[in-house]
């Protein structure tokens, strides 16, 4: 078994026609707003990329090859790669990001729908620019879902998803029967996302063009903003909680959806994955809320203005309604925000108490669940990692026990828990190395660790000189290279791209 | 089955009788400093910890009753508890640290060999009751020895030590065929450690009761100094070398000397986890080497007075070699001294580049090799994890293929692999907790993360609010209990300890 160059050149060859069209959209948004350099640009790069995966695709003749699952780990990888390059090269030649460099950090970022920024004004952008930036979310969300159905399953079997794969169970399983059905399915719930988020924050008073943005940002979990101090410019709570509602949405299992029509509501809460996600988004934003009130100043002296009353130290003090509600809302969104992995902002969490800030470091690990357009180790790894740690206990005292660990009350096969396994140790091994390389910089600890944290888990920023209200233009040319790739690895899963960096994936002899 | 609770009283009891007896010590030194009120609260405890412990011992009827792992656990945790809280009296007694949980986290801290105070000025403490203080870092690490060797098994397995049961191979397999004699030789090993150490710092010039003390916290790989700058105290490059020897020495597997002294000392290279534990010192020192030597001011003009020369950016650069041995000693003492979870310090790191100190955070991770006093999650685990990791790099390209995980040249049995994950995944479930609870006190992310890090792994200093030049009386009572708790957790190697907040633990119908 070697490497099919052929088939891997033609399929990415089709994927570059793909991005070549796509870059229509923002051309059209250049020429609404009359902005003729960036649509010469994106022209330039339109048409060179059409001609080349044109010729790669219809010209390579793969007959003799069969595609595999491991040509895919290197075309899924290229594709991404090749996204964030070609996808630069406008900004850089229309001059929006002048370095290449910088151009690929943010278009790597937009298409492993990251988030994080190197810019410092996003506003001094072209609003077709920044379309463009905005839409690779979009499109890396897509991707996502056609790769959680093609590639990325935990046992390298094709056609499965990562649900049915990593965290088998009756009600998930039943959907891989008809696999192109479901793929169909998912492509619909993300279509219907996309519309009915953008008409609602329409109604919420946004322009056409900042909603849709917007909405790029949060049906892929993206969390890039055309405003500098993104979304805390809308100072609307029915915006930001039309927002909250659909980060979580699509953090979330997408085929639950599906069961859902099918088999009722009731049934989805069976689903282990989805009640431990419920549980730790719910358990974060209260502790997060009580944490926050409890050092703030929402609470009135006794007996004033304030609507209710709540009872604290032996002494009943008032509590202002109205802050509480700006205070929860605060808290719901950034904690929604973080463990969706999407990065969009209403508050500087850099200057909350300590534990709060641990709180959203936690949803960083954790991230998303599984077969969602969220990144991070993902729910259903969490619940194994736990279930492991669990049993690891009760073997002690029971040592010639059977334990056998349930996943919606079916056994969780051995080889699927050590696959599991292997990605978490592999998820701590790049995030300790990653660390290492970007502290050459020489910034501070928190600096460089929530950097890395934050790329490798998709989620956009991270704590003190990359927090909420900063950037990351502050890291060297080659760090923000690694940083690229980090943020591509942890999007595809890590394996898909770093095994290519092992001796063992370019090994022909080997089955 | 149900807990033995006459049999692990009867084992507390004989504890007790030797915990007073150690109290003889102090007593003495108190004695011989004619600190008087000093050895009266000694002996105001030892007293009654003796008839107690005489009445445990020979009063209680455990003829029906046998001992098993089970019960070990209870008595393992309530021997170390006891031991802190009962060694604490005569500290709080005498008023050498008045408020009594600052004395029981110092003296959980003495007998988990873990080397964090409370202390701003230790100094000024009675001479008889720092003895006590560091003694207890010796009594921790002998007890290390005997639990290695009969209950700490990660397999469960009875009178075979943590060497032999997660990490097999035809080397250390050998050992535990005479249980008994390893055992003494064990100790043996131990009482040359404690000798010879103590001999070579008189020859650096200490005096008799400096080199006893920093004995016993080497050979402990506790860390407890008698001056508040610890060994920068003395400026002797001599007796810094001899402390990072003997720390290196007692954080390694004790079985390998008598491996080699049985089948000579080339055999000891061919072991994994004494190879990769080399390995990872050694690369350690030198990458903060190069790091400390980069951003310092080391270098000379160029044909300066310097004696050698080094290139560097292709111009002849001198380097002054009497400030490079002292950069050199200081990167070796603190990498060593961080590995075997020590935590002496003869620099203030929390001043070092941010590579640096990533460095040194990496190995308050790895800490020590199995069967020896070091903390940690041991290197032997490291090394399992990241074959772990390979392996799930290979089987994404070969989902079909038998890859077998080998230590030492032997098929590592997947019950093995199975138990150190379930170890790891609640180590950093405990770490994470630990940090959550720790972050209330309110203080910044790096001394919060850094504080329950160093206690869990036994180490000592943290960074920033907890960093070498700054101790742990920062933290709320409730804190201090918390973090005790984890050295003590951290020392028991985990599951010992929070298996007693499992339910299923005292469980008595489960087999």
């Amino acid at each position: 078994m070697t490497v099919h160059f052929k088939s891997v050149a033609k399929l990415v060859g089709s994927f570059m026609m793909i991005l070549a069209a796509a870059m229509l959209l923002p051309i059209i948004t250049g020429i609404y707003y009359g902005e003729t350099h960036v649509i010469t640009s994106f022209i330039s790069v339109m048409i060179p990329c059409t001609i080349v995966g044109f010729f790669l695709y219809y010209k390579i003749d793969t007959s003799s090859q069969r595609f595999n699952t491991r040509d895919g780990f290197l075309a899924v990888s290229l594709c991404w790669i090749l996204a964030a390059a070609i996808g630069a090269l406008p900004l850089t030649i229309s001059g929006a990001i002048p370095n290449f460099i910088e151009a690929f950090f943010e278009m790597s970022s937009g298409f492993s729908t990251t988030g994080s920024t190197i810019l410092t004004d996003i506003e001094k952008l072209p609003k077709s620019a920044l379309f463009w930036r905005s839409f690779s979310h979009w499109i890396g969300g897509m991707g996502m879902i056609v790769l959680a159905m093609a590639f990325l399953s935990g046992s390298g079997i094709k056609g499965q998803h990562i649900a049915s794969a990593e965290t088998p169970g009756p009600t998930l399983d039943k959907l891989s029967a008809k696999y192109t059905t479901t793929a169909r399915s998912l492509y619909m719930a993300y279509l219907i996302f996309t519309c009915g988020e953008t008409v609602l924050l329409m109604i919420g008073g946004m322009s056409f063009y900042d909603a849709l943005v917007h909405t790029f940002g949060t049906v892929g979990t993206g969390g890039f903003s055309t405003y500098n101090d993104s979304l805390a410019h809308f100072d609307n709570p029915f915006i930001h909680w039309v927002i909250i509602v659909f980060m979580f949405l699509c953090s979330v299992n997408f085929n639950i959806y599906f069961i859902a029509i099918r088999q009722g509501l009731r049934i989805i809460f069976h689903d282990s994955e989805f009640k431990v996600h419920l549980m730790i988004i719910s358990s974060a934003i209260l502790l997060i809320v009580l944490n926050l009130s409890l050092s703030s100043n929402i609470w009135g002296e006794n007996g004033t203005s304030a609507v209710g009353t709540l009872i604290s130290n032996n002494s009943v003090k008032s509590i202002h309604w109205n802050s509480f509600f700006k205070l929860f809302t605060d808290a719901a969104f950034q904690a929604v925000s973080i463990m969706s992995t999407t990065g969009y902002m209403t508050s500087d969490f850099d200057l909350w108490p300590t534990f709060s800030k641990f709180i959203l470091l936690g949803l960083m690990f954790v991230g998303g669940s599984s077969a969602s357009t969220g990144g991070g180790m993902k729910v259903g790894r969490i619940v194994v990692m736990a279930k492991l740690a669990k049993r690891g206990l009760y073997k002690r005292t029971h040592p010639n026990s059977v334990y056998l660990i349930k996943m919606n009350g079916q056994h969780l096969r051995q080889e699927i828990a050590t696959n599991i396994t292997n990605f978490i140790f592999f998820y701590f091994l790049v995030l300790a190395m990653g660390t290492l390389v970007i502290s050459i910089n020489g910034f501070d600890l928190i600096t460089s660790f929530s950097s890395v944290l934050t790329c490798l888990s998709n989620v956009g920023p991270g704590f003190n000189l990359v927090g909420p209200t900063m950037n990351f233009h502050i890291f060297s040319g080659f760090s923000k290279i690694v940083l690229s790739l980090l943020m591509i690895g942890g999007r595809l899963e890590l394996f898909t791209l770093f095994i290519l960096l092992s001796p063992h994936y370019w090994n022909s002899n080997k089955v």
